[in-house]
């Protein structure tokens, strides 16, 4: 058994099942290793960042590590910006990096360069292994701290000649740590500044947001009148009927300073504190009020549902305490034009049980979260780190992980061009995607971005450096150009019953919506 | 006058006309001083990879900076693997990164990350400028940094505040440093070393390859008989009718060594030592016979075309000495099937007059030098740091910045995937691109790497991740999606006219080759 087939083995034993690969010559024995071995997948994409973006969406349904196979420094730059967005959804990844072999580094062949340079900003574990006997170890510790909490990148470098060298042996995979459970301080702490007459907010973020936290927070919320938001961007939240209907700190400061005005205490569970996505002239970083007081219940490593638990008995609000009545299912617009109030009551309307939303429809999808409270339930995954691209390739790794349920992506157009080559993997691997482009033609955030910087008056250069015709980009065509059946639409009935036809079909489908 | 002003204002004096961009909300006052600006070409680009290698093909045609404009960390990201590429070429390149304003980097908001740590790899300098009254000087010092021998990538940081804080005026650019003449000794020591009877090769990089340069070392090596070849990848080589029709050091690895076999003396000009792309199981790195001497008569940064002339002098083979026949133009195949010899065949006859050729054609190239010595005199530009997806980015600065001149992309269908956004520019600015896209269909270069390595046998797992059919894609089809006509050619003689007709056209055109 070579080194690379110890660390396949390895990592198969300790519960990785796919890998997302781009892979080039000094990865070629692992990739023979991975025909070997029985039980993980292999996903071609054609472009890194697709690959660190689905291992980013399958992390985030799984709770477990995919692992990524990247080719030397540039393959693994080519991922870092999906890689930013994973760091900021705590998404556990093996991030595995070919290099060239020990013995030919020091010659600095055309494509040597330092990859733990690269790879240090994103990687909360980081390791290049030196020789075949050890790598299937150095595997087997790249899996534990991805899964450490609150779950991070573990970044495996592979000289060639580790992988084609004699090796080791399979390494055991320990368990990983579990979260910290939270000393009874924060918890008596927290209901402390839950008293009647304060006015206080639950500012959840990280696992509070999935079913059990939101539940047990909107039961504290009920029985003490405290304010419930989640963070701006969220890995992956709960929702839908018979959740609770929980909205996020908006993006834009002007909203969220107000929304954030009335309160004098912040209980973070999970979440960080609460700022400004960028800086602005003359605007505060921080969004919540002058003299408003931050406490943290659970940070994102702890154990954010057993303290709020804690929290909801010491309060007197246990579980199944009365929550607020379900927010209703929209009706479906008449027929018209596309906006985004449409285009959410559309989604709003038709969202079918148990879908996975990924969301990267930046100003199209400003009003989506109230649109859609009363959906069927659903899971709705959010753009982390702000780094555009990833929504395409968080499809698919949902769609890898979940094969059962159907994904949604929302997803701006403008947004949808650093990762295009997605939809291939898409198409080869039959995933059940549907994907909805606003096709809005321009980087219409940057828009108001420019407004909101004090920029007041734009010349012909600043406007096309902001716009995406000149010549209009043609999603039916490019869709078909990588095998996925698509159509275009231009009235809400159109979407709708384009939408209707998407769930049914028997693989991935695109609609490019016209607004 | 704001900092961007100030800026842009100072890169204009300074000599830089062009700024490929992908901007966000911290670049928008650079984009509004653009605006204001006279002189600055403003080149909207939908991707990172694609404004760094539209940077590489500027430079390399112009051996000027252009500017580009990048959105934080993960925009930058997005670029690094065409600036490993621009590195590797020695391309002068002035690389404008946003940051977070100054007051807003301490709350770690979402899109917050070490830029100076992305940058470091490939940055030869690389500054954060800290208020906007300095960023002006610090733009100047970019430039003379961008330019100074060999050339380098120049990384400016733009916190968002130093931009639209108030600017201290226009800075002067300095004029960069030339090229250090070398030393009488080496000229001497590469005299002697030429001397009959000594089996010596002139192995020519950098600035080498260009016409004066390779005339020259044609001269040199008729006089002494010393062989000739260049390094295996070159940013930017003269070729064709007129010129002297120099092979290069094969990318295989045997090859390499069977034509590095006999000589007893490498001198190095403008070129590094051979070594081989990747290290393989028993095989060398280093590519020279065993016992060769290397010496280098100029490094990249010194001026190799003056130590040519003087060792030229020294030999006795002043320019205009008696060079070798030109090699005869080729005539066009008969119809037939296509595959890399016919494609070769259609190439070198059809080749036009002063064209720019972007090479990126991997495993189907490797015969186009010896087809195409004896077509119209012609620049040919190479993937100089094996990291793939430079081809149509290239072409884009390259028609950029000669806009009377056909640019030829020859472009491998995996490759091509990588920055497959970049058609879009090419469509918008209507450059005069003709794109072959060679369509086979796989990552041919990795079956033969696999054989390299000693891999056997594959089974479907790993046949699957070199493959890119299932689906096919339909390179036609998305060439209309970004707006470039295109057509699907299955022999030569359909290619041949297919090229015909893309030479006429007045805009982009793609060719997708069936092979």
């Amino acid at each position: 058994m070579n080194g690379a087939e110890s660390l396949v083995r390895t990592l198969a034993g300790g519960g990785v099942d796919v890998c997302f690969a781009n892979p080039g010559t000094s990865e070629m024995h692992f990739v023979a290793a991975l025909d070997q071995v029985e039980g993980i997948r292999s996903v071609l994409c054609l472009f890194e960042g697709v690959v660190t973006g689905a291992a980013d969406g399958y992390a985030r349904m799984t709770d477990k590590p995919a692992a990524t196979l990247l080719h030397l420094g540039p393959g693994l730059a080519n991922g870092l910006a999906n890689l930013h967005n994973a760091k900021r959804a705590r998404s556990p990844i093996v991030n595995i990096v070919g290099e060239h072999a020990t013995f030919h580094r020091q010659y600095d062949a055309p494509l040597t360069s330092n990859i733990e340079a690269l790879a240090g900003e994103y990687s909360g574990w980081l390791k290049t292994s030196i020789n075949s006997r050890s790598v299937a170890s150095d595997g087997a510790s790249a899996v534990v701290a991805a899964m450490t909490p609150p779950g991070q990148i573990a970044t495996l470098i592979l000289p060639a000649d580790t992988a084609w060298g004699v090796g080791g042996g399979i390494a055991g995979v320990p368990v990983p740590p579990s979260r910290a459970k939270v000393a009874d301080e924060r918890i008596r702490a927290a209901a402390e500044v839950l008293r009647p007459g304060r006015r206080t907010l639950l500012l959840l973020g990280d696992r509070s947001v999935r079913h059990e936290g939101l539940t047990l927070a909107a039961c504290i919320g009920a029985r003490t009148g405290a304010g419930l938001l989640a963070e701006t961007s969220n890995a992956r939240m709960s929702r839908g009927a018979g959740r609770p209907a929980i909205e996020r700190v908006p993006y834009l400061v002007d909203a969220a300073l107000k929304t954030l005005a009335d309160y004098e205490h912040l209980i973070l569970v999970g979440a960080r504190p609460p700022v400004s996505f960028f800086g602005y002239p003359g605007q505060p970083s921080e969004l919540q009020a002058s003299g408003a007081r931050l406490h943290v219940l659970a940070d994102a490593s702890e154990d954010q549902i057993d303290a709020l638990a804690r929290l909801a008995d010491l309060v007197g609000a246990p579980a199944r305490y009365q929550t607020p009545a379900p927010a209703p299912r929209l009706e479906l617009p008449r027929s018209g034009g596309l906006d985004p109030a449409s285009i959410a009551q559309v989604i709003g309307a038709l969202l079918p049980e148990n879908a996975i939303v990924c969301d990267e429809s930046v100003t199209t999808g400003r009003n989506f979260f109230p649109a859609t409270h009363g959906s069927a339930p659903h899971d709705w995954l959010q753009l982390t780190g702000g780094s555009i691209g990833l929504g395409i390739p968080l499809a698919i790794g949902a769609a890898v992980a979940c094969p059962d349920r159907q994904v949604i992506a929302l997803q701006a157009d403008g947004s949808a061009m650093y990762t295009v080559q997605g939809l291939w993997t898409q198409a080869r691997e039959n995933l059940k995607v549907l994907t909805c482009i606003w096709s809005n033609r321009s980087y219409a955030i940057l828009h108001g971005e420019l407004a909101a910087v004090g920029v007041k008056s734009l010349g012909r250069s600043a406007v096309d450096l902001l716009s995406l015709d000149r010549p209009a980009i043609d999603w039916v065509g490019l869709s078909q150009g990588f095998g996925i059946q698509a159509c275009r639409v231009e009235t809400s009935e159109e979407f709708a019953r384009a939408f209707r036809n998407g769930l049914e079909a028997n693989g991935p489908c695109l609609i490019e919506v016209m607004i």
